[in-house]
């Protein structure tokens, strides 16, 4: 099957030209700075268009626009249902409409976690796994579940995609959501900064000297030996070890896929996060595999032949 | 239709015939003691049998058997997957059997929380709705949930019937499961007696003088002004609160039905856990509604009817 993908993530926007588990043309726009969806999709439009001549394809060859999106999103309806803050107008865009009247091909729209797992599970760190949770750090933490061979979405859509708002310190650091303690505001990416600069002993770490603190630089100054950042690197270790036995005993996977771009560390990650499963989630059946994602940035624009072909 | 139905208890089996939303006949058997549950299969047949006698029914009009189980049960395959300490020989036995040839009639095992959402959902609190998280507040903490009208179970059995067993203290107190700060290791009534004496000022509080403390002693001295057990009601409701967020996010409900013997006192309980989801938990949509479960302690053996009749 061949299909147009985009994954619209917040600063850039991955756009794709797939068929089945091969990428045949990508790229990615900047998308900061844009005001809106609607001055961005002219743009849009030309660079599909460029990746599908580079493809030798044609948009009639496609069976239709796969779109992710970091927001509760109803494939089934097409509805967008939570503030989506980066393009405040999206839920109000026909964009059904602009995909049929542009490339002549049905669009559907999904959670970019949701997508991602669809990819990993595809073509990446799940594939033969039926049920499967993904677990996406980034500024936010994501979250997808896969259940049966069925992703789970729940009656107006925000099961299981709500991953990082799990409350794991029940009374913790507010998050932007509004809720209190979730994962997301205890060792997501947007929550770094504060939780590194609150930290005893601060102003005497290599952290202190930077301009941006971020999971990068957090991994760079843990390994040379900061203590700062060694000890903020280990509760981010429990928070994301925590969360991750939270969905396997919400979910009952059989494998849960971590992927965002701190997996450049997996080597730290993946063992601590295995280690903490295996002693702490249930499983009289055995435990979960832990697995780094294996596509990267790729993973939720594979998902568009798997979400196309979905019969709803 | 008529069913049986029995409800394995930690220190109870609620026995009963029951016809649809109506319960004919039922009764409690006292379990303590009783070293096996094969040395209490003749005890429950004769009780069963009086049942029916009461009800003025024979087995053989029975649609069948539903047990509930303070376990992890899979009902597809009619196995007992996690440890059962109360009866440490069930997962061994072939109550199958024992049902088809004691009764005549197929036999259902389900887990108890699970069984609770099927009664509440047909005949209590939940009447109506196709979305429903089911948490029950006792010894343990148990969950259970039901998205668009079908009882989520998950691959191995154990999806959404480990409500209690989501980490919402990430760095808290160790749980018989194996985890690390679960709901249930925080606010189950198992765990309170210990939180209770670590509290500061414990030796000067009415709780100190009481042989055993539990819900019902600790909110009676709360309600009584005892300023330790304040707080300890105060955390407990603030966990059981997060534990209600933790299940909304997870599994996207219209309504969160909360049971178990502590609900007699609801009217302090389900104000607090309402206006916690409202404030705290998603829901683009709408909030869920809190309410207290309607049939108390007949919920699980009110399940039985759904139970039986629902298409694995």
């Amino acid at each position: 099957m061949l299909a147009l993908s985009l994954d619209m993530g917040g600063t850039h926007i991955g756009c794709a030209v797939v068929r089945d588990r091969a990428i045949l043309a990508s790229s990615s726009l900047a998308s900061e700075g844009a005001g809106s969806l609607a001055s961005l999709l002219p743009t849009i439009e030309q660079e599909l268009r460029r990746l599908l001549a580079e493809s030798h394809a044609s948009a009639s060859e496609c069976e239709g626009l796969a779109m992710g999106l970091p927001s509760v999103v109803d494939v089934r309806t097409g509805q967008i249902h939570s503030n989506f803050k980066k393009y405040e107008d999206a839920t109000q865009l026909d964009l059904a409409g602009w995909c049929r009247t542009t490339f002549g091909v049905p669009l559907r729209m999904e959670n970019d976690a949701r997508m991602a797992l669809l990819g990993e599970q595809y073509a990446g760190a799940a594939q033969g796994f039926g049920n499967v949770v993904m677990i996406t750090l980034g500024t936010g933490i994501g979250g997808a579940a896969m259940i049966l061979g069925r992703l789970l979405r729940g009656a107006h859509a925000q099961a299981a995609c709500l991953g990082g708002h799990l409350p794991i310190n029940f009374q913790g650091r507010p998050c932007i959501c509004g809720g209190i303690g979730c994962a997301e505001a205890e060792a997501g990416g947007w929550s770094i900064p504060g939780i590194v600069r609150e930290w005893p002993g601060f102003a005497e770490s290599a952290l202190a000297r930077l301009p941006h603190i971020n999971f990068y630089s957090l991994f760079t100054a843990a390994a040379d030996g900061d203590r700062v950042a060694i000890e903020v690197r280990q509760r981010c270790l429990e928070v994301w070890a925590a969360d991750a036995v939270a969905l396997v005993n919400a979910y009952d996977p059989e494998i849960v896929v971590m992927g965002g771009g701190v997996m450049n560390s997996a080597s730290v990650i993946i063992p601590f996060v295995q280690d903490h499963v295996t002693k702490h989630a249930w499983g009289a059946w055995g435990k979960p595999q832990v697995r780094a994602a294996a596509l990267g940035n790729r993973a939720a624009l594979l998902g568009a032949v798997p979400l196309l072909e979905e019969v709803l």
